[in-house]
């Protein structure tokens, strides 16, 4: 990996090499100035994977469920790629993946790509990054990547809500369905996995959810959300899963919903890219720069006036 | 409050008037396109209270804390506002605070404005309308603000992050000092507050908590991040946790971080205004802004080659 120089590295993710598609995800997470030169091709070349997002309350055994339905993937002879993204993990990076690797008996495979991704600096990086190592995955050939983010705030809201088909898993007890709820992962939800289906409850639970669907009236078109029971542990019901993945895809391509899905990424990344473009340019010139913040912080401005006066001046 | 007009909003503000107040941050979670008028005199004018904020795991009593902490400082005749955020209602908007108002005996003292916000839409925005909130209670004259997160993501270490003091808020038991450390709210903590110090184990999880403060070496400067038992139900050790506060501030003026602090948080809104600005731009002209989405569906172009055509075209 480290004799990977700047061209084989766009090549080797196109031809699907481990090493270069890893450090091509090192070098999305840490935004780094090259970066770009590396994104246009691949993003040019990107097949279109079935990108799935997976969330959920912690506890839902969320990451042990996505391992299983990656090797049920893998059984149907499909690629998977899976960002595991970890929107609480501020400080400590993400290491959380070493065990899972090992224990999900997911290592040694080259049809599968696993990948945590914790987020550095600012709030939205994550998500630019996460929708960045998409496309990574996606250029190096997976036919499915898998997005899972750890816990249920608005960063992972977004970073879900780039996903073709979000899952959001819930388990039996503890009022999870009414938590899910809380949360508005019931109103983003295109299908819904009751987890450890093998505990007491998980078919109230599954009963609880359907009603809360059919009351909250979110039928999107003609799609109607599954309630799908699985256990990773029994392994049951993952084929169901991927059933319910594979005719949610089927039927967004049908009704028009995949198009606008696509449409909306495309527009928040070219915005994304242009304020990113933005901030680079304002951080170039840091004499005019600072001129700006102590006027702000005299009083004898504002900030939007500033803002106003640099982009006009500097971009 | 439905007869203030645009210039009287401004006005009443800086009067301190309740009404105007409440109605610009409205506006402010709603970044109303008129937003920039009025924010500009009121930044202008903004007085330098002591912005605090407050973060802790969900159960540790934050809510009621910030409720007595406001009191007692109402009781040192300091006037207060106070911002809940909480980046996890997604959907449901933000009205948790309605009981609290009437259950914290605050309601009535015109000394104390207590607010919830939601986040609407993308991520980023919510720290944006809370710090654009901050400015709106410095302009209405409050001595202290604090702004309160309801969880621990990384929105809430962002929004709080925005402080100059920030206190971490955690309860004996349940390994919650475990559970803060692993959120990094260990390091970006000012004032560790033991909340609920009647329980059984208050001692040792403070204890717990100097071991840890002490083994991370986090000494910012000479500042030695205290750790205060307190207890809402019984005010106990409120004055004192008033009294970190006041001297974090203290130390803060002296050392020169509160300069550094400030620096950041104008520079991050210089920045957050350039940005805001820039995709309002390119907002305004769809046809061009569609075929750049057109050309990034067909692969035929990417994200960064048509924002950087984009932004040459239009800013």
């Amino acid at each position: 990996m480290a004799s990977v120089t700047a061209p084989d590295l766009v090549s080797g993710v196109l031809a699907g090499d481990v090493g270069a598609t890893a450090r091509m995800i090192t070098l999305v997470e840490r935004r780094s100035p090259e970066l770009e030169q590396h994104l246009q091709p691949l993003y040019r070349a990107a097949r279109s994977a079935h990108v799935i997002g997976v969330t959920g309350p912690a506890g839902s055994g969320k990451s042990t469920l996505v391992s299983a339905l990656a090797m049920e993937y893998r059984r149907q002879d499909l690629t998977v790629g899976i960002l595991a993204v970890d929107p609480s993990s501020v400080f400590t990076g993400g290491a959380i993946l070493g065990d899972r690797i090992r224990m999900g008996g997911l290592s040694g495979d080259p049809g599968i790509f696993i990948r945590s991704m914790a987020t550095r600096g600012a709030m939205g990086g994550l998500a630019r990054a996460a929708l960045d190592a998409v496309t990574v995955l996606q250029a190096a050939g997976k036919d499915v990547v898998i997005v899972e983010t750890v816990g249920v705030g608005q960063a992972e809201v977004d970073i879900v809500g780039l996903a073709q088909t979000i899952a959001v898993v819930s388990v039996p007890g503890l009022g999870d369905s009414v938590q899910a709820l809380k949360a508005g992962l019931l109103e983003i939800a295109d299908v819904h996995i009751v987890n450890k289906s093998d505990r007491d409850g998980a078919s109230r639970t599954a009963a609880e959810l359907r009603e809360m669907l059919r009351l909250s009236k979110r039928q999107v078109g003609q799609w109607n959300v599954p309630v799908q029971l699985a256990s990773s542990a029994k392994e049951e019901g993952l084929a169901e899963v991927l059933d319910a993945f594979a005719r949610h895809r089927e039927w967004m391509q049908r009704s028009g919903e995949l198009e606008r899905r696509l449409r909306r990424n495309a527009s928040a990344r070219i915005r994304w890219a242009a304020t990113d473009l933005v901030e680079r340019r304002l951080d170039d010139r840091q004499p005019m720069f600072a001129r700006a913040v102590d006027a702000v912080l005299e009083h004898t401005s504002d900030p939007l006036t500033e803002a106003r006066r640099l982009v006009d001046a500097l971009i």
